[in-house]
């Protein structure tokens, strides 16, 4: 199958998707060949391909080193950027090097972050190994660290030069991540395309049974997806917010519950189930979409619930969100499944309703 | 005057230059009437300017808060940047928010960063009150702190919204400080103007003296040369370079001696004095060309000598600034006054023989 490709002008870059990419050297050779490249990964999928790809990198002809950082939520903070920076000045990589992501979504967010701030910014090439960052964080150029105040709060827009997705790497995926992954798929389809949700309907099983290609199939439909918001809206001005469904609610419950405790993704389903219960309320989407909608997330093995916090908790949470524009918080709401829109005027009273009524 | 305007496409800007405009609400009223505004200055600049600041921000119908930090290159690091977005986090600043630097070369630079990286960027305006922020680093969008193994190797592009350079805060300016800032005006001439050479060495004493309307025309002159070189090459990837003459020495000796133990401007200027030398050896630039610009050094109070430090630990400094390309040394010298040339070409021996006889 031929190459995705996320159109930004002179940022354009392909993503590769298909099964056995990982040490293909055609894939890498355009960026890396006679250049200081650097894997930056974590300790868990280390063991699993770092080998494979130090190998294909030095085939193609870069000069290569290995940055292996712990692996979860808490490494994306500072501390870890700076030991990544701190190598590759040790390694004296000038201007003109790279950085590869071989890792999930916190990887490919903290080495993105860390290409994005070396020497003013360095090249850097997405790898991911879990469905999460294969269908959303490595598409986009959105890098992050989080701050204890908030996920995400420090980073840099900064487009990787290709992306490589082997959705063969999805094998070793443990079975709570490939889950979690599907949370970002059908967001996808629930804000922009309503017959992908028929698809994954019709499909959810041999997903799970992680099928190759079915699997290829749904990541290169999430990455047209987004390729296409990404192509009209790089920068978050307009557009780009619908991406964000389910992502209000999910945030707070992520850092509400302590980072790591629960999955981006299982925040971001339980946020996209709220999301819809309040679209039925204060947009136009029926009760009959809804429960598709929750049947949908619940069959993925997903929760259709926050956690129990108090209000305030969420409502504060939220409020520092950094979607909220002025301190008003804005939500991505379902007029229909396939069709999002972005709305600034959500009474408070209404949220607390959700929250007590959509919380465990 | 009108104003300057460094010509980016949508990212062009106004730099204001002039007597008096500091607290000039029109200004400042297009980019902070009704926003939320963070004034991010320096324990020494503070009670010089920044209630004059937060009451013009306030008239302009902006909601301000103030961020005071340590002065000095030592402030330059992550941990004042984390106290920058800590701040900004805990009054709840959103997207839309602005940062205004306000102060000399570092509180520009680590300002911008901060600005930079919240929240993947939001809008700050530069308020330069030194002679070099004006001349040089509050123009042309390069943000950066630094790192224990090198200067600025932590940064982003990241152009200011608006300049605004108001050549009385010069008059609180010490002595030292003032001289420094002529490094990089000189330097401006050298690389690409031999009459404001000329111009420069005609009026050094009434600059010295600071009076007005001189110090106007070197910084609006100074700026013109530099958002000309920036308009064509934003990210340096070829005319800007010419920009580092003196930097490569300079930031050796900089990094060398510790940083803070000499200005900036001061190492620029020792650096331009040994670039210049090693532009009589392998560039074409005449020995009385050499006389003038070490005259003109010297008539600003500046050095034209590096700081004896090992030939090993200048070259060893000088590999790892950014401006090397995998590893190998680029330097900018003059074919003759007013005319740059980048060079990746000059033979160690060549660079040992500069050091043993332009440093004291």
């Amino acid at each position: 199958m031929p190459a995705l490709s996320v159109a930004l002008g002179a940022r354009s870059y392909p993503i590769h998707i298909g099964a056995g990419l990982l040490d293909d050297p055609f894939l890498y050779a355009p960026y890396v060949a006679s250049r200081s490249v650097a894997v930056v990964t974590s300790n868990v999928v280390a063991p699993l391909y770092l080998s494979r790809v130090e190998g294909v990198l030095a085939r193609a002809g870069a000069r290569v080193i290995s940055i292996v950082v712990e692996d979860g939520e808490q490494a994306k903070g500072w501390p870890t950027v700076e030991c990544v920076l701190d190598a590759l000045l040790a390694a004296r990589f000038g201007r003109d090097s790279l950085v590869v992501a071989l890792g999930g979504g916190v990887i490919g967010d903290l080495a993105g972050f860390a290409a994005a701030v070396y020497q003013r910014g360095i090249e850097f090439i997405q790898v991911p190994t879990t469905l999460l960052a294969q269908v959303d964080s490595s598409v986009g150029g959105k890098t992050a660290i989080n701050h204890a105040r908030g996920k995400n709060m420090i980073g840099a827009f900064h487009q990787p030069v290709a992306v490589v997705s082997d959705v063969l790497t999805l094998a070793t995926l443990p079975e709570r991540e490939l889950r979690a992954g599907l949370a970002e798929v059908i967001k996808h389809g629930l804000v922009l395309d309503a017959e992908f949700v028929g698809w994954l309907e019709a499909n959810l099983e041999r997903l799970l049974g992680r099928e190759p290609a079915v699997l290829e199939h749904a990541v290169r439909r999430s990455c047209e997806i987004k390729a296409s918001v990404i192509a009209a809206d790089e920068r978050e001005s307009g557009l780009r917010a619908v991406l964000n469904f389910g992502h209000t609610f999910g945030h707070a419950i992520e850092a509400g519950v302590g980072y790591g405790e629960w999955l981006h993704g299982e925040a971001v389903a339980a946020g996209m189930a709220m999301a819809a219960e309040l679209s039925t309320r204060v947009a136009k989407l029926p009760r009959a979409d809804f429960d598709r909608i929750a049947a949908l997330i619940g069959r993925a093995g997903l929760p259709v619930r926050g956690p129990k916090l108090a209000a305030e908790r969420y409502l504060d949470l939220m409020r520092v969100d950094k979607k909220a524009a002025g301190g008003r918080m804005r939500f991505v709401l379902l007029d229909s499944i396939g069709s999002a829109v972005v709305r600034g005027d959500v009474a408070e009273q209404l949220i607390r309703e959700i929250l007590a009524a959509a919380t465990q």
